[in-house]
């Protein structure tokens, strides 16, 4: 259901959506701005002068129009529109006569389009700016960016696929994909489908598309600084990928283009392909926070269960391609497994990558720190701030799921919305909760007339105990693949309560994963915890947690934007007491007993810098 | 106290030694041979010919000779006598007129002597030959090698040296130091104590050796791979230096070094550097093992408090230069804490380098295994394995310290000694005890007439309670830094019984230690334990230790040449009713009670591979 019809007005997503309006989008402008990368779009750069346009900075630029469009699709903006214009006439005026459209092909490399799709982000800049366009016509019902993007997509339909004299091409950095479902399913021009179907299909094909071009640019192949195409998710045909490899962000917007075909065509190989990838994932390959790719070296995979917390990179950009994956394997398949990963990113491994103030990103997102990871305005590689900025002002989204057979209820959040289920139903929605803070749901119906069908509940894999009540009457709702399902006839004024029992849990983690081997992490509902030397003054790293401890909480309106703070008797190391020891016998080494503070996770490093653990050894 | 005066007929140390003669230092020989290493000697070596003489290759083979005649020096052995010969022979021929002594520089790069200080190992293959000609001497009597060297060491006293027209160098991998003043003990000529002094005044002083010979040769100094000459502990004249650094092997050389030059001046500069790097180290930069430089790459030191697990570089000739410098510290000052490390190197982290048949080596010692780490026959670069042969050969030295006002028990090993106190009485020693498996410790002293001197009995740093009787009394003996002090009139027969109370002990990390937060050590007496998956088929690293669990602990004649077996109650993580998830609620993550078999981490790597860990998780 299109958050265009959620309205959300919740203590926790709504104020965040707002920040990310008044302050993320204006201060992200100003930073597109200042890096040259609006202006590069007038084609005035000329050798020699700096900045240099960079490969991937229309990407940049696409997104932010893409998280505007959002944000004026729920809240009109003139100031933010007329940004919005002023960047769409550049774009206009940027595109040549045959519907090409990128600045460094145009003036840093004229000449060169389409030479090394392997490294050079040509069609993930496409795919972006395609989003822009279906998302700016949207929110907005104008076709002017809808017309630029199809004239370049147009375009690229007559460069690549497999007709003679094409090139048997697709993009080192997946995106273009995903995208072109988005403009077939916004025009109904199926040549979009199958432009995006041939890029999967061709994906991985053996003779390898990127040793040709290698070859045609007189690289050697064997040269590829990642040694395989496993980086690239192009070293094995795509329907016969089962394991995740490579760089997460490319692996996750691939991924998600798989979907969509899926979801387009029913293809079952590829969503064998896609329940193997899931797994592999979701099973041995995320951090407790969604959080995914563990590696630096390659932004992405490394080996199963390598899930070290201090060196973590779980790119927010991942995070962010990890709900978008799910969410459309939600569509395909309505099984609370899917809204659990999209959920367990949405509130911990995502947000965590924006500061409170909506005004520093992270880039890499660690379950520890020794205090020196801090939030940073923007970056010379952009792609996450807009990321973040297009994924909050489009939450709303992923909230409620509607169908001929009813409406599910992914998420709970509080505000309205308004579905169209069994055929003709214009259902209104009141949802009425403080989740995730607490786990009382009240739902409120209003069908336009009283009408059978399907509500389904998720009930989180998290909970473990949950009651479910019509009208004030206890309902005994069956749970089909993580949702309760309520059938009956349905009629305005209908209420269903559900409670999810929410308490605080010790989280363990799969003996595979050394990295917290003997340690628990803290979670509450959907929302994982962290200790902070902030609140912990011997140290987040000193912090030992007894397994007989019991948890409190409390809501802080004041901490953090307003956050429940859990708190637990715990055990400290001192380490004035050590002085130049090293080793001691354990009963000889003193520790202090200690109040054991942990705030969520998603809002560390907004107070003074200082250590972070979200996995605490057993005291 | 020289271990040609202490016979150890022990359980522990003597079959080690055994084996050191009968399989290891015949296995290297072979190796030397085959590897070209003793041919080379021979000079003749062509361009294109392979192998090609390496840098270094004298150093191996100077510390075999060096094992070899320690081994003759207390075993006599026509068949190892006759391979040194040959040796030697060699070297005699291999020698320049002038005394020059290196196959690479006189066969390879003639014309290049002395050209590149700082990486090329020139002079520390020198220390290394003068180290085994003083060695030879000592063992045989015999002077062949000793002239070889001295020649050398002659003609390097022309080179080097603050005099016009010499080259004020020092050499990058330190050992000729310590060297030297082994020669001047030996021969008595100061000229090589100052010798080793200059060198070691003239390390780290400005403008830099390595700068001025780099710039000689054509290199920019700026483009040094280490970046800094810390590495090779050259960026600051030794005499300031506080904090231990770089490249741990020359580290522990160049502090050797410095201790002798200590112990013959009193230099107090030194020893107060000493001193400031010994707390360093021990302080915040020694595994439990005993093993120091955690970091591959710069087989080195790191940062404070980083000492990680599994990658723990920990090299096998560290560990052995640690057990050297203290074993000079402690000759400067009988303290108990020098021969604690001595102690602790001894047991654990230079003893794990060789297998218990002795012909297979780590060059790594890593406290943590995945499985895959394991010992090997010869390496490249093959400094480890004939470090450990001399070691073993001569470990008897450890054991005990006279001088005027006594004797000193440094180490507890059975076995007999004759030592020479309080000027000219003769002192028979009779240790007996099963040590490190038991803490009776049994001295039965036989002066060659009444008098009056100290027995310091060490009391271990790791021993928490003691007693002492004399002649079946209980004596209550002073401690002072470490030992024991009885003081009387000694006479023929008289028994000290020393009773060191040796219960296993969970030891903890210092909490900068992040690797070893949460978790303990098992140790008795001197020995860390690890568990290996051969004892504990729920794989090493899914074992936790139960905070209450208690020990017990048995003999094992038949296991891993006989070692004290610990175990304990514990839990395992079954990673079989894991299947697909990877996070649980801790109520919900079933684990097993198991049984905790520990063994000593020397002994680990000797029997099927698997997975090993010393530092085990709180339950």
């Amino acid at each position: 259901m299109p958050f265009t019809r959620v309205q959300l007005n919740d203590e926790f997503w709504a104020p965040r959506i707002a920040v990310n309006r008044n302050q993320t989008l204006r201060a992200q402008y100003a930073h597109l701005i200042e890096t040259g990368r609006i202006d590069a779009l007038k084609l005035e750069w000329k050798p020699g002068a700096e900045p240099v346009p960079h490969i991937f900075w229309e990407s940049d630029t696409a997104k932010w129009i893409e998280a505007a469009s959002y944000s004026l699709a729920s809240h009109p903006d003139d100031e933010l529109a007329a940004m919005v214009d002023h960047v769409i006439a550049l774009l206009e005026q940027a595109q040549g006569d045959d519907g090409y459209l990128n600045v460094y092909y145009t003036v840093v490399k004229p000449g060169k389009r389409w030479t090394n799709l392997r490294d050079n982000h040509e069609l993930y800049c496409a795919g972006h700016l395609i989003e822009a366009g279906v998302a700016h016509a949207q929110a907005t019902g104008s076709d002017r960016l809808l017309n630029v993007v199809r004239r370049y997509a147009d375009y690229i339909a007559t460069v690549f696929g497999r007709d003679a004299g094409k090139k048997r091409g697709y993009c080192g950095h997946e995106e273009i994909e995903l995208a072109l479902v988005k403009l077939y399913r916004q025009t109904g021009d199926s040549k979009y489908l199958n432009l995006a179907r041939y890029f999967v299909d061709e994906r991985g094909q053996s003779p390898y598309y990127f040793d040709i071009e290698a070859r045609e640019r007189g690289d050697d192949p064997a040269s590829y600084w990642a040694k395989t195409y496993d980086y690239c998710q192009a070293q094995h045909p795509v329907r016969e990928l089962s394991r995740v490899a490579g760089h997460a962000v490319r692996a996750m917007y691939l991924y998600s283009g798989v979907a969509d075909i899926v979801a387009e065509t029913g293809d079952p190989e590829l969503l064998a392909a896609s329940e193997r990838l899931w797994k592999h994932l979701c099973g041995a390959n995320m951090y407790i926070t969604g959080g995914i790719g563990p590696s630096s070296h390659n932004e992405g995979f490394s080996t199963d269960y390598d899930l070290p917390n201090l060196t973590a990179y779980a790119e927010t950009c991942a995070a962010i391609g990890l709900v978008f994956w799910n969410h459309r394997l939600l569509h395909i398949d309505l099984d609370g497994r899917f809204a659990d990963i999209v959920e367990r990113a949405l509130y911990n491994g995502t947000i965590s990558g924006v500061s409170l103030d909506g005004k520093k990103f992270f880039y890499e997102n660690p379950l520890a720190s020794d205090g020196t990871h801090h939030r940073q305005d923007w970056f010379g590689c952009a792609c996450c701030p807009p990321n973040l900025a297009r994924l909050l002002a489009s939450v709303g989204e992923y909230v409620y799921s509607e169908s001929e057979l009813g409406l599910a209820v992914n998420l709970y959040v509080q505000g309205t919305g308004q579905a169209v289920v069994a055929g003709d139903v214009a259902l209104g929605i009141k949802q009425t909760t403080r989740y995730p803070w607490d786990g009382s749901v009240r739902i409120e119906l209003t069908p336009s007339h009283a009408a059978e069908f399907e509500l389904r509940l998720r009930i989180p894999g998290w909970c473990r105990s949950h009651v479910i009540a019509v009208n004030g009457k206890r309902a005994d709702a069956v749970v089909e693949s993580g949702y309760a399902v309520v059938k009956r006839t349905w009629d305005e004024g209908d209420v269903i309560d559900l409670t999810l029992d929410m308490p605080v849990e010790r989280v363990v983690a799969n003996p595979g994963v050394k990295a917290d081997q003997g340690r628990v992490a803290i979670a509450r509902g959907p929302v994982v915890y962290c200790v902070e030397s902030a609140d912990n003054p011997s140290g987040a790293s000193n912090i030992e947690l007894p397994n007989d401890a019991e948890f409190s909480t409390s809501f802080e309106p004041g901490l953090l934007g307003g956050v429940a703070v859990i708190e637990a008797p715990g055990l400290a190391s001192d380490p004035a007491t050590w002085g130049d020891t090293l080793y001691q016998a354990s009963q000889a080494a003193m520790r202090k007993a200690v109040t054991i503070r942990a705030v969520p996770y998603f809002a560390w490093d907004n107070r003074e810098p200082g250590e972070m653990a979200v996995w605490l050894p057993k005291a």
